[in-house]
């Protein structure tokens, strides 16, 4: 069976596996990124521990078919580096898919934006198998996107689609991060849904969110969880509002992509049935209906390994 | 060089036309459809016709490698047939697809929806040439998508994909046909353009356009264009509005694929220069700037002619 070499790169931990093509992970390990202190160190670090992990595992470099990597974006997929993305500050144009490949033996190496492997992994591995038009979304501290299309991972020009999180729900909503305002991921991100949380307590709302958060400052989607499980008539309104957001988003994506399967990932998914089964009814009624009967929408299947599996899925990919 | 039969089905009329793999256009004709006879009828008469052209240019269907039909949506792709489309009353599921092929010795036909045939229309032969991801925007009556990806027409799970008319401006604005409220073709499409203009009117606005077009209920968006010529102060306000919802949805259209290019066509682009430059400005301002940097905004190439050669492209992509 074939197997490649993964890494997932984030702002704090560096993580990498060996990946079978059955989605197995073989072996797998982290270190510590400490981004602030540029790329070629933390490269030379996780490609020295992968070395370490290849050992372990009686592989050599020459036993893989290719190499993948998950990163935040922006990237830049025609250079192979990561291009400006603000955990990674002074990385942008470090040749990442140069640099690992050349330490292995030049293997094909691939570099994609995290929610587009993560795409690719539900498609391959995860909630999306079996399934042609898979289109993921994570509902986390922001909302991001990822879609495959007939069975192929939509890149796009220079490896950027997918910018779910940035459909428009309104023109003069909450400012969002990437500079206009009123986008999905302003209304109905982890973040936002808290942020929404916080804003009606400190109007004064009564509501038992405090008592569990401990102060207004503290409140997360945790405690608004914990206070709709008990019906608190607050933290029911604010969740009914959030999934009626969610739900506009993904009529969008319905209506834009017509696909099979919508796999939803991301902190805000611990909710269960709470979220998913009115967030479906809500996303059907925004969408056409005959786009709506073919798209199921599920939970995300790959959890925790999502970045490495993610990446191996690239990494596959690339190696045909 | 290959050749196929084109189909473009219309309420009104039913265009055909053989092409070449260069995109030109042999020969071509049309019939009524006389929608609401129903398929059999348009389909036999079609039919008929088109055997007359191929004898004409000394052609047997064993000279072409497939059929492409576009049709107005919705469609079921999977059962090949129109499925609902509001402008076919009657036609939902005629097997259209299998019956030009049949009438046609066998030949594969395939039929897709005429926005998605148009941008691969674009991609294969027009103004998307030599770009691999291409999406095709019309601004119209309503507004329509389409989208190449890496090379391969976005049909999804059943033929629907890329209603990008529906992409959410707001959660409260103008009711849309589809029955939400707020869509982009709601604000942006000609005849919203136009709507926007008669309401500004009918409040009392002093303009020219009235005069331009005879009485406000006959004002379209060709009497706003004449008025916009004269710097109109009402013609400069519609207009300058109507470039910003234009741009948020090209600007949602970029965050969502990443283009190389964004061919617009339909009836609005006629204001040329007018459209294009502030459309452009304002696209680039609502999109990242890493993926505006890579995507050019051009007006279509293709014509009259785009839905015979949008059906011709299809027909290629389905005979490869």
């Amino acid at each position: 069976m074939r197997k490649v070499l993964a890494f997932d790169l984030g702002g704090t931990k560096f993580a990498f596996g060996v990946v079978a093509e059955d989605g197995t992970v073989l072996g797998s390990g982290r270190v510590e990124t400490l981004a602030e202190k540029g790329a070629a160190q933390a490269v030379a670090r996780v490609a020295a521990a992968a070395h370490q992990l290849l050992a372990d595992l009686k592989l050599r470099p020459s036993d893989l078919c290719a190499i993948g990597i998950a990163s935040p974006g922006p990237l830049d997929t025609v250079r192979g580096c990561v291009d400006g993305s603000p955990n990674l500050p002074g990385w942008t144009g470090y040749p990442i898919e140069g640099e690992l490949s050349k330490s292995f033996g030049g293997l094909p190496a691939r570099i994609d934006n995290d929610c587009n492997a993560a795409a690719l992994g539900e498609y391959l591995f995860g909630a999306g198998k079996g399934k042609k038009n898979v289109v993921y979304i994570t509902i986390s501290t922001g909302i991001g996107g990822g879609a495959v299309i007939d069975g192929r991972l939509m890149r796009g020009a220079n490896g950027n689609a997918a910018e779910l999180g940035h459909i428009p729900l309104t023109m003069d909503g909450p400012r969002c991060g990437c500079g206009n305002h009123g986008c999905w991921e302003a209304y109905a991100s982890g973040t936002a849904i808290a942020r929404r949380t916080r804003e009606a307590l400190a109007a004064g709302r009564a509501s038992s969110i405090t008592g569990f958060a401990g102060s207004i400052e503290q409140v997360t989607t945790h405690h608004l969880f914990q206070a709709l499980t008990q019906k608190d008539p607050l933290a029911v309104e604010i969740w009914d509002q959030s999934i009626d957001y969610l739900g506009r988003g993904l009529g969008a994506v319905i209506n834009t992509f017509n696909p099979d399967v919508i796999v939803v990932g991301g902190g805000v998914t611990a909710a269960g049935d709470a979220l998913f089964v009115p967030m479906r009814a809500k996303a059907n009624g925004y969408a056409f209906p005959r786009l709506a009967a073919v798209c199921s929408i599920v939970p995300a299947a790959l959890g925790g390994n999502v970045g490495v599996v993610g990446a191996a899925a690239c990494a596959f990919e690339a190696a045909v």
